[in-house]
């Protein structure tokens, strides 16, 4: 079994949406990119950090779908990263209430020794520089990379942000974000110019309006699976990365008809995460229900035109 | 073959784009839904009103089209209708610089004779008792009567258009307008809310974001092709219509099937109409063009899954 290396946040999350607000759950990057690269047949690890107020029932959660946590360092004395966000009624838009670093401040990453060696590594978003320091540790070159990241790199670690992207063989990121790293507003061009910085592959994310796979030569695209309701979006990117992430590794083919595949089924899990808050939903998901939701992708995108 | 009857705008448009900009060139939903259309083996017919000042030559050019012009109606001491509007640099959004209604503000549509009995019937977004009036005339019953409207006339004729929508199989919307007529953020829910008001297929166009097919338990989902430049999105919604009516006309097949091959053939001929200002880049449509982009369709969206 091929072992997938995961570096993202393992936090609290509070959140308000139209239909209620919950207290501190179980959130972050990282939590969500696990349980669904859990999901397929791989090895997972997570290299994070929590506080001392941090959950033994979560790790367990965690341990429970096959995720290794030996890598999520656990300082006594220190208080779990948590971020808060109310969402308004459309849903694509949210306010922060508050981010409190705490321990993920002065966040250290330590590669268990075990997976050092991992086949593929997905970099949650995070400081690059925290990035670039889990590349290094790797002591065998990963067969493919993942970066997520965001527009607060862009604006504040540029040059960090660079030598990371440099470094991966993918990378995900929001169209909007697309467009700020690029200068491009054509997502067509922006893909271009972003895989001229390093990535062979780009992913860009467009939430409800799905998901673009670029190559320097192809374009695939996954629709989001309309929704009659969409519950709580926290996590949603962060599931459709690990979905992407756990298939790649459970295939170990970084072909381009294998990434194709593999945004379908991120975006099939993403489409489970919204429909409870948090990682209620990922935690009940069955095989037959990403089956059966497969089948419905078929359904939404397959057709047969005879050329006439 | 068989007849596709069009209503709809015959007009003036002059366009500012990032890009550049035209004097009055050849505009109106008729006019694009009838070049799309005639793309494909269908009899066309376009009922509208010019002016006195509306060119021989455009009228000429939709003939040499295979498109019956003797349904519109040439008032030769009036003006024809005039539209004017500046997009923005996301092209998403565009301010509307002149509205002239001129010969429109009196159009009495006249449907030929020997188009009364036409199979299909596509109503371009106009007043709902101009439509309505077309739909009366019909001397058979059509196979499939396709409605385009907008927000405007749900602002200000919702009753008459309540009694349109009644009478039609398929309503053609954006993702806004199907929210203020059903009430619904959500558009599964907005799509089934408006099946009850009549319709049996709900297209919902979201432009760059692609096209959604609804019955009253099937969903399909047509992308836009993504495109390094959209150089003038005007008329790329009613090209979507046009290539859509024409696509069922020619098969005279009004199955789900059949209606995602033609949402397919829609996404299709819009992503050429957006290439050029107005008409241009469609009157120079070629087969092979459409059959090469139908290949590019196919690798943007088909995939294999085998279900483990």
């Amino acid at each position: 079994m091929s072992k997938l290396l995961i570096v993202g946040t393992v936090a609290f999350d509070a959140i308000e949406t139209p239909f209620g607000k919950t207290d501190k759950i179980l959130g972050g990057a990282g939590t969500f990119i696990g349980l669904a690269a859990s999901y397929f047949n791989v090895d997972a690890a997570i290299v994070s950090v929590v506080g001392g107020d941090f959950p033994e029932k979560y790790l367990a959660l965690l341990e429970d779908r096959n995720i290794e946590v030996s890598g999520i360092e656990v300082v006594p004395n220190g208080k779990t990263f948590f971020w808060s966000g109310r969402y308004h009624n459309d849903m694509n838009s949210r306010d922060t209430l508050a981010t409190e670093l705490n321990v993920l401040a002065d966040f250290d990453p330590k590669v268990p020794a075990n997976y050092k060696d991992a086949e593929v590594v997905m970099l949650g978003n995070l400081h690059p520089t925290i990035q670039l320091d889990v590349i290094k540790q790797m002591t065998s070159t990963p067969k493919l990379i993942i970066l997520d990241t965001m527009n607060f790199w862009m604006d504040n670690t540029w040059d960090e942000l660079m030598e990371v992207i440099a470094k991966v063989d993918v990378i995900t990121i929001n169209d909007e974000e697309a467009r700020q790293l690029s200068g491009e507003y054509s997502l067509v061009k922006a893909a271009q110019k972003i895989i001229e910085m390093g990535p062979k592959y780009v992913v860009i994310k467009k939430g409800e309006h799905g998901a673009l796979l670029f190559d320097h030569d192809s374009i695939f695209f996954a629709p989001a699976l309309p929704l009659e309701e969409v519950f709580d979006p926290t996590g949603a990117g962060d599931t459709f990365a690990g979905g992407f992430a756990g298939y790649i590794a459970s295939r170990q083919d970084i072909s381009f008809e294998s990434m194709k595949n593999a945004i379908i089924y991120g975006s099939n899990l993403a489409s489970f995460c919204v429909e409870k808050f948090g990682t209620q939903r990922m935690e009940t998901l069955t095989t037959k229900e990403v089956r059966d939701r497969l089948k419905q992708f078929k359904r939404l995108t397959q057709f047969e035109i005879e050329l006439t």
